[in-house]
Protein backbone atom coordinates (compact mmCIF):
# COMPACT_ATOMS: atom_id res chain seq x y z
CA UNK A 1 0.00 0.00 0.00
CA UNK A 2 1.13 3.70 -0.86
CA UNK A 3 1.59 5.51 2.54
CA UNK A 4 -1.36 8.42 1.91
CA UNK A 5 1.20 12.19 1.63
CA UNK A 6 -1.80 13.41 4.88
CA UNK A 7 -1.63 9.86 6.78
CA UNK A 8 -0.35 10.40 10.11
CA UNK A 9 2.53 7.56 10.72
CA UNK A 10 0.65 6.29 13.78
CA UNK A 11 -2.15 5.77 11.90
CA UNK A 12 -3.52 2.36 9.59
CA UNK A 13 -3.97 2.04 6.24
CA UNK A 14 -5.70 -0.55 6.10
CA UNK A 15 -8.14 -0.82 2.91
CA UNK A 16 -6.44 -2.87 0.57
CA UNK A 17 -6.43 -5.97 3.55
CA UNK A 18 -9.90 -5.23 4.09
CA UNK A 19 -11.11 -5.26 0.48
CA UNK A 20 -8.97 -8.98 0.05
CA UNK A 21 -10.81 -10.23 3.51
CA UNK A 22 -14.28 -9.08 2.21
CA UNK A 23 -13.89 -10.69 -0.70
CA UNK A 24 -13.41 -13.92 0.40
CA UNK A 25 -16.01 -13.64 2.70
CA UNK A 26 -18.41 -12.43 0.44
CA UNK A 27 -17.70 -15.85 -1.59
CA UNK A 28 -18.08 -18.14 1.54
CA UNK A 29 -21.10 -16.07 2.04
CA UNK A 30 -22.69 -16.41 -1.13
CA UNK A 31 -26.40 -16.91 -1.31
CA UNK A 32 -26.78 -15.90 2.70
CA UNK A 33 -25.53 -12.26 2.93
CA UNK A 34 -25.73 -9.34 0.09
CA UNK A 35 -21.94 -8.29 -0.79
CA UNK A 36 -22.92 -5.25 1.17
CA UNK A 37 -23.36 -6.65 4.39
CA UNK A 38 -20.01 -8.80 4.36
CA UNK A 39 -18.50 -5.29 3.31
CA UNK A 40 -19.62 -3.63 6.86
CA UNK A 41 -19.00 -6.15 8.71
CA UNK A 42 -15.52 -6.20 7.73
CA UNK A 43 -14.77 -2.65 7.91
CA UNK A 44 -16.89 -2.00 11.14
CA UNK A 45 -15.35 -4.97 12.71
CA UNK A 46 -11.96 -3.81 12.01
CA UNK A 47 -12.92 0.00 13.11
CA UNK A 48 -13.95 -1.78 16.78
CA UNK A 49 -11.03 -3.48 17.18
CA UNK A 50 -8.94 -0.46 16.21
CA UNK A 51 -10.54 1.45 19.01
CA UNK A 52 -9.25 -0.55 21.89
CA UNK A 53 -6.74 -2.61 20.56
CA UNK A 54 -3.30 -1.95 21.27
CA UNK A 55 -0.76 -4.40 18.42
CA UNK A 56 -1.94 -2.86 15.78
CA UNK A 57 0.12 -5.10 13.55
CA UNK A 58 -2.13 -8.49 14.58
CA UNK A 59 -5.48 -6.19 13.49
CA UNK A 60 -6.20 -7.47 9.95
CA UNK A 61 -6.27 -11.08 11.72
CA UNK A 62 -7.96 -10.45 14.28
CA UNK A 63 -10.46 -8.54 11.75
CA UNK A 64 -10.55 -11.60 9.76
CA UNK A 65 -11.60 -13.54 12.96
CA UNK A 66 -13.85 -11.13 13.94
CA UNK A 67 -15.83 -10.60 11.17
CA UNK A 68 -15.93 -14.34 10.23
CA UNK A 69 -17.31 -14.70 13.79
CA UNK A 70 -20.08 -12.50 13.30
CA UNK A 71 -21.09 -13.17 9.96
CA UNK A 72 -21.32 -17.10 11.32
CA UNK A 73 -23.49 -16.07 14.12
CA UNK A 74 -25.61 -13.78 11.73
CA UNK A 75 -26.61 -16.48 9.81
CA UNK A 76 -27.12 -19.20 12.13
CA UNK A 77 -29.60 -16.86 13.36
CA UNK A 78 -31.22 -16.84 10.05
CA UNK A 79 -31.39 -20.40 10.03
CA UNK A 80 -28.50 -20.31 6.65
CA UNK A 81 -26.17 -22.24 8.65
CA UNK A 82 -26.99 -25.04 10.89
CA UNK A 83 -26.30 -25.10 14.64
CA UNK A 84 -27.11 -28.66 16.76
CA UNK A 85 -25.85 -27.36 19.28
CA UNK A 86 -25.98 -25.24 22.80
CA UNK A 87 -24.41 -22.07 22.04
CA UNK A 88 -23.79 -20.11 24.85
CA UNK A 89 -22.18 -16.00 24.81
CA UNK A 90 -20.76 -15.22 28.07
CA UNK A 91 -20.56 -11.36 28.70
CA UNK A 92 -18.00 -9.39 30.98
CA UNK A 93 -17.08 -6.02 30.76
CA UNK A 94 -13.36 -6.18 29.25
CA UNK A 95 -13.49 -9.48 27.71
CA UNK A 96 -10.08 -9.79 29.00
CA UNK A 97 -10.91 -11.89 31.99
CA UNK A 98 -14.02 -13.45 33.42
CA UNK A 99 -15.83 -14.32 30.10
CA UNK A 100 -12.48 -15.66 28.62
CA UNK A 101 -12.12 -18.09 31.10
CA UNK A 102 -15.84 -19.13 31.51
CA UNK A 103 -15.41 -19.65 27.67
CA UNK A 104 -12.61 -21.62 27.56
CA UNK A 105 -13.78 -23.83 30.61
CA UNK A 106 -16.91 -24.73 28.64
CA UNK A 107 -15.88 -25.48 25.82
CA UNK A 108 -13.33 -27.41 27.17
CA UNK A 109 -15.73 -29.78 29.37
CA UNK A 110 -18.82 -29.52 26.60
CA UNK A 111 -16.18 -30.20 23.69
CA UNK A 112 -18.61 -30.97 20.84
CA UNK A 113 -21.69 -30.19 22.76
CA UNK A 114 -22.00 -26.25 23.31
CA UNK A 115 -20.30 -23.71 21.14
CA UNK A 116 -19.04 -20.86 23.01
CA UNK A 117 -18.91 -16.80 22.20
CA UNK A 118 -17.16 -14.35 24.44
CA UNK A 119 -17.38 -10.44 24.46
CA UNK A 120 -17.09 -7.57 26.63
CA UNK A 121 -19.14 -3.89 27.15
CA UNK A 122 -15.69 -1.72 27.02
CA UNK A 123 -13.23 -4.28 25.58
CA UNK A 124 -9.90 -4.08 26.98
CA UNK A 125 -6.83 -3.95 24.56
CA UNK A 126 -5.49 -7.55 25.52
CA UNK A 127 -5.84 -10.92 27.83
CA UNK A 128 -4.79 -10.33 31.30
CA UNK A 129 -1.93 -12.36 31.53
CA UNK A 130 -2.34 -13.67 35.21
CA UNK A 131 -5.70 -15.38 33.39
CA UNK A 132 -3.78 -16.52 30.40
CA UNK A 133 -1.67 -18.36 33.19
CA UNK A 134 -3.91 -19.79 35.24
CA UNK A 135 -5.70 -21.22 32.31
CA UNK A 136 -2.79 -22.86 30.62
CA UNK A 137 -2.27 -24.49 34.17
CA UNK A 138 -5.24 -26.78 33.98
CA UNK A 139 -3.89 -26.95 29.82
CA UNK A 140 -6.58 -24.63 28.19
CA UNK A 141 -4.80 -22.53 25.85
CA UNK A 142 -5.92 -18.94 25.67
CA UNK A 143 -3.19 -17.16 23.90
CA UNK A 144 -4.86 -16.67 20.29
CA UNK A 145 -8.00 -14.70 22.06
CA UNK A 146 -8.77 -11.64 21.88
CA UNK A 147 -11.23 -8.97 23.73
CA UNK A 148 -14.30 -8.16 21.81
CA UNK A 149 -17.02 -5.33 21.91
CA UNK A 150 -20.56 -7.05 22.32
CA UNK A 151 -22.42 -7.02 19.10
CA UNK A 152 -25.74 -7.90 18.53
CA UNK A 153 -25.41 -10.81 15.99
CA UNK A 154 -23.67 -12.79 18.97
CA UNK A 155 -26.82 -11.94 21.14
CA UNK A 156 -29.13 -13.27 18.75
CA UNK A 157 -26.66 -15.99 17.56
CA UNK A 158 -27.08 -17.64 21.50
CA UNK A 159 -29.59 -19.93 23.32
CA UNK A 160 -27.94 -18.98 26.77
CA UNK A 161 -26.18 -15.76 27.56
CA UNK A 162 -24.54 -15.20 30.99
CA UNK A 163 -23.42 -11.72 32.43
CA UNK A 164 -21.00 -11.48 34.76
CA UNK A 165 -20.75 -7.59 35.95
CA UNK A 166 -21.57 -5.85 32.92
CA UNK A 167 -24.51 -4.59 34.08
CA UNK A 168 -27.42 -4.00 31.34
CA UNK A 169 -25.33 -3.96 28.86
CA UNK A 170 -26.93 -6.64 26.68
CA UNK A 171 -29.93 -6.44 24.77
CA UNK A 172 -32.37 -9.15 25.75
CA UNK A 173 -34.36 -11.51 23.28
CA UNK A 174 -37.36 -13.35 23.70
CA UNK A 175 -36.78 -17.02 23.71
CA UNK A 176 -32.89 -16.90 25.23
CA UNK A 177 -31.80 -17.82 29.07
CA UNK A 178 -30.61 -14.99 30.60
CA UNK A 179 -28.05 -15.65 33.64
CA UNK A 180 -26.16 -12.88 35.77
CA UNK A 181 -23.23 -14.93 37.63
CA UNK A 182 -21.62 -13.04 40.46
CA UNK A 183 -18.06 -13.81 39.89
CA UNK A 184 -14.53 -11.64 41.07
CA UNK A 185 -13.48 -9.64 38.70
CA UNK A 186 -9.50 -10.80 37.78
CA UNK A 187 -8.42 -7.53 36.39
CA UNK A 188 -5.29 -6.18 37.96
CA UNK A 189 -5.17 -9.70 40.25
CA UNK A 190 -2.36 -12.39 40.90
CA UNK A 191 -1.74 -15.43 38.98
CA UNK A 192 -3.17 -17.14 42.70
CA UNK A 193 -5.80 -15.18 43.52
CA UNK A 194 -6.89 -15.43 39.86
CA UNK A 195 -6.75 -19.75 40.60
CA UNK A 196 -9.49 -19.30 43.03
CA UNK A 197 -11.36 -17.17 40.37
CA UNK A 198 -11.16 -20.57 37.59
CA UNK A 199 -12.41 -22.67 40.46
CA UNK A 200 -15.41 -20.87 40.87
CA UNK A 201 -16.10 -20.55 37.13
CA UNK A 202 -15.05 -24.03 36.79
CA UNK A 203 -18.03 -25.29 39.26
CA UNK A 204 -20.60 -22.79 37.95
CA UNK A 205 -19.52 -24.07 34.13
CA UNK A 206 -20.15 -27.72 35.26
CA UNK A 207 -23.31 -27.18 36.64
CA UNK A 208 -24.22 -25.08 33.49
CA UNK A 209 -23.26 -27.76 31.29
CA UNK A 210 -25.18 -30.52 33.65
CA UNK A 211 -28.10 -28.56 33.04
CA UNK A 212 -27.77 -28.37 29.62
CA UNK A 213 -27.26 -32.16 28.63
CA UNK A 214 -29.86 -32.38 30.56
CA UNK A 215 -32.30 -30.53 28.93
CA UNK A 216 -31.34 -31.24 25.82
CA UNK A 217 -29.33 -29.73 22.79
CA UNK A 218 -31.29 -27.25 20.66
CA UNK A 219 -32.00 -29.05 17.38
CA UNK B 1 -44.01 -5.97 25.04
CA UNK B 2 -44.29 -9.30 26.88
CA UNK B 3 -41.34 -9.65 29.56
CA UNK B 4 -39.37 -12.80 29.14
CA UNK B 5 -39.89 -14.92 32.19
CA UNK B 6 -36.30 -15.76 32.03
CA UNK B 7 -34.88 -11.67 31.53
CA UNK B 8 -33.07 -10.13 34.38
CA UNK B 9 -34.95 -7.04 35.28
CA UNK B 10 -32.21 -4.73 34.47
CA UNK B 11 -31.65 -6.10 31.10
CA UNK B 12 -33.56 -4.25 28.51
CA UNK B 13 -35.83 -5.55 25.80
CA UNK B 14 -35.36 -3.42 22.56
CA UNK B 15 -36.78 -5.57 19.93
CA UNK B 16 -40.40 -4.31 19.20
CA UNK B 17 -38.84 -0.25 19.23
CA UNK B 18 -35.85 -1.53 17.19
CA UNK B 19 -38.19 -3.16 13.96
CA UNK B 20 -40.63 -0.11 14.32
CA UNK B 21 -37.05 2.04 13.86
CA UNK B 22 -35.62 -0.35 11.08
CA UNK B 23 -39.19 0.01 9.31
CA UNK B 24 -39.11 3.73 9.44
CA UNK B 25 -35.19 3.90 8.06
CA UNK B 26 -35.87 1.35 5.25
CA UNK B 27 -38.42 3.31 3.96
CA UNK B 28 -36.25 6.48 4.65
CA UNK B 29 -33.56 4.62 2.50
CA UNK B 30 -35.31 2.90 -0.23
CA UNK B 31 -33.15 2.17 -3.12
CA UNK B 32 -30.09 3.16 -0.95
CA UNK B 33 -29.40 -0.04 1.35
CA UNK B 34 -30.66 -3.29 1.50
CA UNK B 35 -33.36 -3.90 4.19
CA UNK B 36 -30.77 -5.62 5.37
CA UNK B 37 -28.29 -3.33 5.75
CA UNK B 38 -30.79 -0.79 7.82
CA UNK B 39 -31.57 -3.81 10.40
CA UNK B 40 -28.24 -4.45 10.86
CA UNK B 41 -26.90 -0.75 11.22
CA UNK B 42 -30.09 -0.91 14.05
CA UNK B 43 -29.53 -3.78 16.45
CA UNK B 44 -25.51 -3.05 15.97
CA UNK B 45 -26.12 0.85 16.93
CA UNK B 46 -28.71 -0.31 19.81
CA UNK B 47 -25.88 -2.70 21.16
CA UNK B 48 -22.87 -0.23 20.75
CA UNK B 49 -24.60 2.05 22.89
CA UNK B 50 -26.06 -0.40 25.33
CA UNK B 51 -22.77 -1.38 26.03
CA UNK B 52 -21.63 2.09 26.96
CA UNK B 53 -24.57 4.31 27.68
CA UNK B 54 -26.16 4.63 31.41
CA UNK B 55 -29.32 5.67 31.05
CA UNK B 56 -31.53 3.10 29.63
CA UNK B 57 -34.99 5.13 29.10
CA UNK B 58 -32.78 7.31 26.38
CA UNK B 59 -31.39 4.36 24.33
CA UNK B 60 -33.82 4.14 21.41
CA UNK B 61 -34.05 7.94 20.96
CA UNK B 62 -30.51 7.79 21.30
CA UNK B 63 -30.51 4.47 18.87
CA UNK B 64 -32.62 6.45 16.39
CA UNK B 65 -30.16 9.39 15.82
CA UNK B 66 -27.17 7.29 15.76
CA UNK B 67 -28.53 4.84 13.27
CA UNK B 68 -29.70 7.19 11.10
CA UNK B 69 -26.84 9.38 10.99
CA UNK B 70 -24.34 6.23 10.61
CA UNK B 71 -26.34 5.06 7.21
CA UNK B 72 -26.53 8.99 6.24
CA UNK B 73 -22.86 8.93 6.10
CA UNK B 74 -22.82 5.44 4.41
CA UNK B 75 -25.27 6.82 1.66
CA UNK B 76 -23.10 10.50 1.75
CA UNK B 77 -19.85 8.14 0.78
CA UNK B 78 -21.78 5.85 -1.67
CA UNK B 79 -23.41 9.02 -3.47
CA UNK B 80 -26.43 8.23 -2.76
CA UNK B 81 -26.98 11.50 -0.79
CA UNK B 82 -25.41 14.85 -2.25
CA UNK B 83 -22.99 16.64 0.61
CA UNK B 84 -21.94 19.82 -1.24
CA UNK B 85 -20.15 20.87 2.22
CA UNK B 86 -17.02 20.23 3.69
CA UNK B 87 -17.18 17.12 6.00
CA UNK B 88 -15.14 17.26 9.25
CA UNK B 89 -15.02 14.53 11.69
CA UNK B 90 -13.66 15.13 15.26
CA UNK B 91 -12.46 11.84 17.15
CA UNK B 92 -11.05 11.44 20.90
CA UNK B 93 -11.15 8.95 23.63
CA UNK B 94 -14.66 9.22 25.02
CA UNK B 95 -16.23 11.72 22.83
CA UNK B 96 -17.45 12.87 26.35
CA UNK B 97 -15.08 16.51 26.10
CA UNK B 98 -12.83 17.28 23.19
CA UNK B 99 -14.36 16.49 20.55
CA UNK B 100 -17.63 17.21 21.52
CA UNK B 101 -16.49 20.96 22.01
CA UNK B 102 -14.41 21.05 18.85
CA UNK B 103 -17.37 19.33 17.32
CA UNK B 104 -20.27 22.12 18.42
CA UNK B 105 -17.77 25.00 17.89
CA UNK B 106 -17.08 24.24 14.50
CA UNK B 107 -20.26 23.74 13.59
CA UNK B 108 -21.34 27.35 15.55
CA UNK B 109 -18.28 29.44 13.36
CA UNK B 110 -19.11 26.91 10.49
CA UNK B 111 -23.10 27.15 10.00
CA UNK B 112 -24.17 25.89 6.24
CA UNK B 113 -20.56 25.62 5.42
CA UNK B 114 -19.55 22.43 7.27
CA UNK B 115 -20.84 19.16 8.18
CA UNK B 116 -19.74 17.94 11.40
CA UNK B 117 -19.71 14.73 13.60
CA UNK B 118 -18.04 13.21 16.41
CA UNK B 119 -17.28 9.96 18.16
CA UNK B 120 -14.69 8.68 20.99
CA UNK B 121 -12.52 5.49 20.76
CA UNK B 122 -13.54 4.53 23.94
CA UNK B 123 -17.03 6.60 24.33
CA UNK B 124 -17.91 7.71 28.30
CA UNK B 125 -21.83 7.53 29.50
CA UNK B 126 -22.33 10.85 28.61
CA UNK B 127 -21.05 13.92 27.62
CA UNK B 128 -19.09 15.46 31.01
CA UNK B 129 -20.91 18.23 32.72
CA UNK B 130 -18.28 20.63 32.97
CA UNK B 131 -17.99 20.45 29.03
CA UNK B 132 -21.92 21.49 28.64
CA UNK B 133 -21.38 23.87 31.19
CA UNK B 134 -18.08 26.02 29.71
CA UNK B 135 -20.16 25.60 26.20
CA UNK B 136 -23.68 26.98 27.53
CA UNK B 137 -21.61 29.89 28.47
CA UNK B 138 -20.81 30.99 24.62
CA UNK B 139 -24.33 29.87 23.80
CA UNK B 140 -23.49 26.65 21.90
CA UNK B 141 -26.12 23.76 23.64
CA UNK B 142 -24.23 20.42 23.82
CA UNK B 143 -27.24 18.84 26.16
CA UNK B 144 -28.43 16.58 23.38
CA UNK B 145 -25.23 15.51 22.56
CA UNK B 146 -24.32 11.84 23.59
CA UNK B 147 -20.78 9.83 23.49
CA UNK B 148 -20.84 7.81 20.41
CA UNK B 149 -18.42 4.66 19.61
CA UNK B 150 -16.39 5.42 16.43
CA UNK B 151 -17.55 3.73 13.23
CA UNK B 152 -16.15 2.78 10.19
CA UNK B 153 -18.74 4.70 8.10
CA UNK B 154 -18.24 8.25 9.69
CA UNK B 155 -14.95 8.28 8.97
CA UNK B 156 -15.55 7.03 5.25
CA UNK B 157 -18.00 10.25 5.10
CA UNK B 158 -15.20 12.31 6.04
CA UNK B 159 -13.25 15.09 4.17
CA UNK B 160 -10.93 15.91 7.14
CA UNK B 161 -10.40 13.54 10.18
CA UNK B 162 -9.15 15.44 13.83
CA UNK B 163 -7.64 12.87 16.07
CA UNK B 164 -7.11 14.20 20.17
CA UNK B 165 -5.66 11.98 21.87
CA UNK B 166 -6.87 8.57 20.56
CA UNK B 167 -3.77 7.26 19.28
CA UNK B 168 -4.17 5.06 16.38
CA UNK B 169 -8.02 4.16 16.58
CA UNK B 170 -8.84 5.61 13.65
CA UNK B 171 -8.41 3.99 9.83
CA UNK B 172 -6.40 5.97 7.55
CA UNK B 173 -8.34 5.85 3.99
CA UNK B 174 -6.66 7.73 0.85
CA UNK B 175 -8.59 11.17 0.16
CA UNK B 176 -9.09 12.48 3.54
CA UNK B 177 -6.89 15.00 5.05
CA UNK B 178 -5.77 13.38 8.78
CA UNK B 179 -4.82 16.08 11.87
CA UNK B 180 -4.17 15.20 15.33
CA UNK B 181 -4.31 17.79 17.89
CA UNK B 182 -2.97 17.93 21.07
CA UNK B 183 -5.19 19.21 23.32
CA UNK B 184 -5.80 18.59 26.88
CA UNK B 185 -8.08 16.57 28.45
CA UNK B 186 -11.35 18.03 29.96
CA UNK B 187 -12.00 15.03 32.25
CA UNK B 188 -12.35 15.60 35.68
CA UNK B 189 -11.79 19.32 35.36
CA UNK B 190 -13.53 22.01 36.56
CA UNK B 191 -15.33 24.36 34.19
CA UNK B 192 -12.91 26.96 35.05
CA UNK B 193 -10.06 24.84 33.50
CA UNK B 194 -12.04 23.48 30.87
CA UNK B 195 -12.67 27.08 29.71
CA UNK B 196 -9.22 27.29 28.86
CA UNK B 197 -9.40 24.32 26.45
CA UNK B 198 -12.20 25.93 24.85
CA UNK B 199 -10.61 28.95 23.59
CA UNK B 200 -7.36 26.34 22.77
CA UNK B 201 -10.10 24.58 20.80
CA UNK B 202 -11.64 27.85 19.65
CA UNK B 203 -8.63 29.31 18.06
CA UNK B 204 -7.92 25.92 16.35
CA UNK B 205 -11.36 25.57 15.19
CA UNK B 206 -11.23 29.14 13.61
CA UNK B 207 -7.51 28.59 11.58
CA UNK B 208 -9.59 25.37 10.23
CA UNK B 209 -12.32 26.94 9.21
CA UNK B 210 -9.97 29.76 7.48
CA UNK B 211 -8.32 26.82 5.88
CA UNK B 212 -11.45 24.96 4.49
CA UNK B 213 -12.69 28.36 3.17
CA UNK B 214 -10.10 29.09 1.47
CA UNK B 215 -9.05 25.40 -0.16
CA UNK B 216 -12.81 25.63 -0.94
CA UNK B 217 -15.68 23.12 -0.50
CA UNK B 218 -15.10 19.89 -1.82
CA UNK B 219 -18.07 19.95 -4.97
Amino acid sequence: MTPEPQALPGLLTPEASLHRLADDLAARFTGVFARETVDRYVFESYTALARTARVGAHLPVLTARFATERLTALAQTEGAIASDVCEVLFVCVHNAGRSQMAAGLLQHHGGSRVHVRSAGSQPAATVEDPVVAAMAEIGIDLTAEFPKPLTDDVVRAADVVVTMGCGDACPVYPGKRYLDWQVRDPAGLTVGEVRAIREDLDRRVRSLLAELHTAGSPA
